[in-house]
């Protein structure tokens, strides 16, 4: 039990994890596993979040479940994206980290779309007794619309805020938020966030909720309710996911200030 | 949304639905295929709890998860019951009911082996949108012991009481509480269980949890601090299941009051 340390919220993005060019439900089995090495040389309290990426976004578009309540539809891409979950954990597993998968679909209530309460004592008592807690985007329960689609960039945040964490890392497919020119931008801050918005677009492939404007979005509110900072980078580029482990602060930083 | 309707919790105990003699994780796929047509014949609100029966209860003994802390026994115990709750939610999807696996795992926090509270918003949402939620004996986090084995028994009031169930079904492997001489008695409540309690023995193959004895100490406390009648029915008696949900008051009740 080590109370005395700070948490780590670490997002693995579904692009790096699955093809989202290929079939439904391709695990990019390879990606997992190399990750999974890089965490488990990590020793301190972390929780990750994983995208659905061809788990999720295609069967959610299929049956149309951000626009309508349609329960199979519903169990379907939950089923699919809780599979993905199973082989990230058992990766981890494998590597050597006490990982557990947690469903939000079992633990969250959302309100037309946002998340209104998250069960958090099992996710705490897990970080407390050496565990990785393992969420992702799902479906959820939701009050106004029966279910709703959670993206695990709505989660990050929340969990960070609600966890008291420390830093967040967005583990993309790409080397964190690009200006018009491809070179990465070091830090965004809400004093120049309207001059670099034009530069971020959506996700290249399926994605129904949000692609990189939705990520930066949602760390930005974060970072100017708190004191948490973000690091999008490329999860994809091996030593990336252990050096931001390891504390080194890559790709594009989200913060409140510049300094 | 049936709002208007009460509640009825069903237990299918781990003896019904696995094979607690042969090897561990062994399902009887037969017997899960009946109970959920039997299941998907009942159109009210309903929450399923299962027991692990063959896929929890040898793995928790071989890695004395109930005696000590042991991270890796708890996650592969808790892998187990999972597979065994994916088969069962597979076949009542199959079956027609809109069935969604809730993991203990996910939503309890429990203190010293007693749940201390457990996320209920998502439950009673599945419930009004017509998902049955299906849970089952699990591992679960502990704020004492770092997890603990959480059995279906406990589970089964604690639901039934917190959404205010009206009815409650126990779907085991024998025709309720048997006398002396084999027969079923009919009702136990507080006044005659003294009298009863030296027919009802333990289970009779590896069950970390309690056997017959806890399941009817625990609902004997729920119908002391409710008017939440139970029923103990052999769930292997085709018919019953049904006969249970449609109404019918099978096997042993177990009531505060002799009516």
């Amino acid at each position: 039990m080590k109370d005395d340390q700070s948490i780590t919220v670490l997002k693995i993005g579904g692009s790096v994890i699955t093809d989202k060019g290929k079939d439904e439900g391709t695990a990019r089995t390879g990606e997992i596993r190399r990750i999974a090495e890089e965490i488990a040389g990590y020793d301190s309290r972390l929780v990750i979040v994983h995208g659905a990426g061809s788990f999720g976004h295609p069967q959610a578009k299929r049956y149309d479940i951000n626009g309508k309540f349609d329960p199979r539809g519903s169990i379907i891409t939950h089923l699919s994206v809780k599979r993905l979950n199973s082989l990230i954990v058992a990766a981890l597993n494998e590597a050597g980290v006490n990982a557990i998968g947690v469903h939000p679909m079992n633990c969250v209530l959302s309100e037309d779309t946002r998340i209104r309460n998250m069960f958090l004592e099992q996710i705490s008592t897990m970080i407390d007794s050496s565990f990785v807690p393992v969420l992702h985007g799902d479906v959820v329960m939701d009050r106004e619309l029966g279910t709703s689609v959670l993206s695990g960039d709505q989660i990050v945040p929340y969990l960070a805020y609600r966890l008291k964490a420390e830093r967040i890392g967005i583990g993309s497919a790409e080397d964190g938020v690009l200006d018009g020119k491809g070179r990465t931008i070091e830090r965004i801050t809400p004093a120049n966030f309207k001059e670099i918005k034009r530069f971020i677009g959506g996700s290249a492939s399926t994605d129904v909720t949000g692609g990189m404007l939705g990520k930066v979005l949602e760390l930005l509110n974060l970072s100017e309710s708190s004191n948490i900072n973000s690091y999008i980078f490329n999860a994809g580029h091996p030593g990336n996911v252990s050096g931001f482990l390891s504390g080194r602060n890559i790709g594009t930083a989200i913060s409140k200030e510049e300094y």
